[in-house]
């Protein structure tokens, strides 16, 4: 077998065998298919596409170039969730610990802030002491223990998708719908969850800006994983604006704190559409509705939602968080003295220029302020702030006076807070009339 | 600039600026834009194509990567001839010394046998002492003194485009028509010619095996030379069978030799379409009239195959063939002493199976196997058998009996002798009827 002919057969249209494509992801593992020949084909399969068998065989071969985690011994049932990303997406961090409470385990290996989109592993790690890189061990023992841990990726896992997405963010290959469906379900196939559900999001600050090309990523990546034997589903989800009332690190770790009290459920807010909270509990709760499910605890996503509301109500999702706070590194009593005062001192406010509507805070010029600001990162190399970012006084929907306040800034220093201003401005749309109302989930799939 | 976003822009069907195909030729050849990047950009190129202004710039850029040959000082005009490759095809030898005694110079930078075609230089080579490793000052005090020159291509010579075809050999990026007429017209136009004749083969034993693929690449050679300058005109010829009575490389200078005699377009052989020269005879006047034309010594095509004719008639271009020889190191003397003798003492022959007409000998099968006799090569680092190759006693269109001698075959040894004589053999097709004649130049461009 030669790559050679792997790539020309790509190129020219043909369907692949699962041994063509083992062959040259094993190849570049092991680096004896070198990166040109490699991103040749990337750019073929990009132009050319794959099929559904291809795709699965693709992320099979992936996954099959490192090691997986080893799961056994421990019990079940464990689902996890993953998102394509966005600017205060922080769900991970609501249904985690509600899932954690329902006896469903969540293995969760997350990624970092990158461009304008924040990570996980960044968010948690803005309180003191908190440690994102788990040995095996460990993660098998918290998850044990508190039913969910939050770990970065190693370099022995899935290594081809290491190689491959450094090779493909330098050719032009990235925007594969192929390419990204084996990228996400390698990795999520080594973390050992049987059950996986999926926040595809479109809109100015997703990957994906054209809901139909995410619908075809959230179909690529269902039909996919379903092939390789997950129980896997998909919400396509809105990422137009930046979800909840704060973006930032520790502001993004504290409005989570904020929604795991057992008294938010039972608050006006939470039953008010422009609560500046709201999208991003709806959003969270639907995302666990469907963990239930795929855990079996529930029939359907109505009932798996009922029950997911129900146990917030009684606070175990905020005593497992603070336990997995513990277990990781961090001081529970340290991070409740923070909520509320943990901000850079450089700060600025941002108010209304109009008395009119908000008809939009646009997530992607939100997302990339807020890396001059210190909470993202231009390359991996990058340091982020934990105290950095952004908070909200009105969102979409809102009516207000010229002079109020829109929102609360905080920079990692002068000159990012003086760099970000103008785009912050920018972010916010006005109008005349009340905006329609945003319809938070598109589509469920299958 | 960024190398990614001019790949990015030519995935997405972009068509590149001038700059932009600048800035990544400059940058690979000086080795400052890595070749898994150039390896993706060459790859959106098959696939999505260049407009013929993309085509001259790139060939613009490549022929800028390196030095060129200097012309001035020397008398003109100076035309050149480049085909595509085949077998047997030994045109160079004729047309450059009948074009030299036309008065009009022929600068040839030739190539090396590679796969199943031949090779000039290997040909040349094959006559003791014969060198084709020119310095620029030979080459012009050789074309000032015969007329024609004959050398290979330095390294210093159009440097990008021998990065750029070891990449797309290995990259499935070889066969596309801008890619393919930029590697030839940098080449040519770094040689300093101003008027060029492509003899762009099609059929088994070309590059291009359909005749539309064929003429597509001579639209754009056509095109993108008119574009750069050049005075250029491309025939579309038949490669199908192999042109002449003889493949292999002392052999080929030997019927070169023959057809250079004065006697021969008096002969009954010269005006007989069945005779075995007659195709390569015919395509050599072909392309010779056009260079005269370019030339200025013609009005058209017609008129300069008269010259021609009749300057082969007076036995100049032979005497400028040995003039050559001695310049480039061999002896003529020698050389004439080594006609219908110089043969490895390796060697068959092959007879006809059956009382039949033969409708075709294959020109494919017949190059792979004289890579077994030893002719030609696999591989850059392979080397060649001078006296190897094939005798044809018939061709298409002859009428034999069971029992006629076909071929002679030399091998560089015994080894290589019976592992080509099955592919020999097969080349060879039987019919019962007359085959139609062949037409051997299919379309003049433009």
């Amino acid at each position: 077998m030669r790559a050679v002919d792997i790539i020309t057969k790509k190129r020219d249209g043909g369907v692949l065998s699962q041994e063509e494509i083992g062959f040259l992801i094993n190849g570049f593992a092991r680096e004896e298919i070198p990166n040109y020949q490699v991103s040749a084909w990337a750019m073929a399969v990009f132009l050319n596409g794959m099929t559904p068998e291809e795709t699965a065989a693709l992320t099979d071969a992936m996954l099959r170039s490192g090691k997986t985690i080893d799961l056994s011994g421990l019990y079940g049932p464990f689902v996890d969730k993953h998102s394509t990303g966005g600017v205060g997406d922080k769900t991970s961090l609501i249904l985690a610990p509600v899932i954690a409470a329902l006896d469903i385990k969540v293995p969760m290996m997350s990624g970092r802030a990158l461009g304008h989109t924040g990570g996980t592993l960044d968010k948690l790690e803005s309180i003191p002491g908190y440690r994102t890189s788990l040995s095996v061990d460990e993660f098998r023992n918290f998850l044990s223990e508190v039913g969910f841990a939050m770990t970065g990726q190693t370099r022995e896992i899935v290594p081809a998708d290491r190689l491959l997405y450094a090779l493909r963010d330098v050719t032009g290959t990235v925007e594969s719908i192929p390419l990204i469906t084996a990228s996400i379900l390698s990795k999520k196939a080594a973390e050992g969850a049987g059950g996986l559900v999926l926040d595809v999001k479109f809109g100015s600050g997703a990957f994906m800006k054209e809901a139909g090309l995410a619908e075809s990523l959230a179909q690529s990546l269902v039909d996919t994983g379903t092939a390789l034997g997950l129980k896997i589903t998909a919400l396509l989800t809105d990422m137009n604006e930046p979800l909840g009332n704060k973006v930032g690190n520790f502001l993004e770790v504290e409005e989570c704190m904020e929604l795991l009290e057992p008294d938010y459920l039972k608050s006006k807010a939470a039953k008010d559409p422009l609560s500046l909270s709201f999208d991003l509990m709806e959003i969270s709760l639907e995302l666990s509705a469907r963990m239930a499910v795929l855990g079996g605890k529930a029939k359907d996503a109505a009932e798996g939602r009922k029950l997911c509301e129900d146990v917030l109500k009684t606070g175990r999702p905020k005593e497992l968080f603070l336990q997995n706070v513990r277990c990781q590194g961090g001081n529970p009593d340290e991070l409740l003295g923070m909520l509320g005062n943990y901000r850079s001192p450089v700060k600025a406010e941002i108010f209304a220029s109009k008395n009119a509507y908000i008809s939009r805070i646009d997530a992607l010029k939100i997302g990339q302020a807020s890396i001059l600001l210190g909470v993202g990162r231009n390359t991996s190399e990058d340091s982020v702030c934990p105290r950095a970012g952004v908070e909200f006084h009105h969102k979409s929907g809102s009516q207000v006076k010229a002079g109020d306040k829109i929102m609360s800034v905080w920079a990692r220093d002068e000159k990012g807070l003086n760099s970000a201003l103008p785009g912050l401005e920018d972010a916010i749309s006005y109008s005349d009339k009340a905006p329609k109302p945003k319809q938070l989930i598109l589509k469920e799939i299958p």
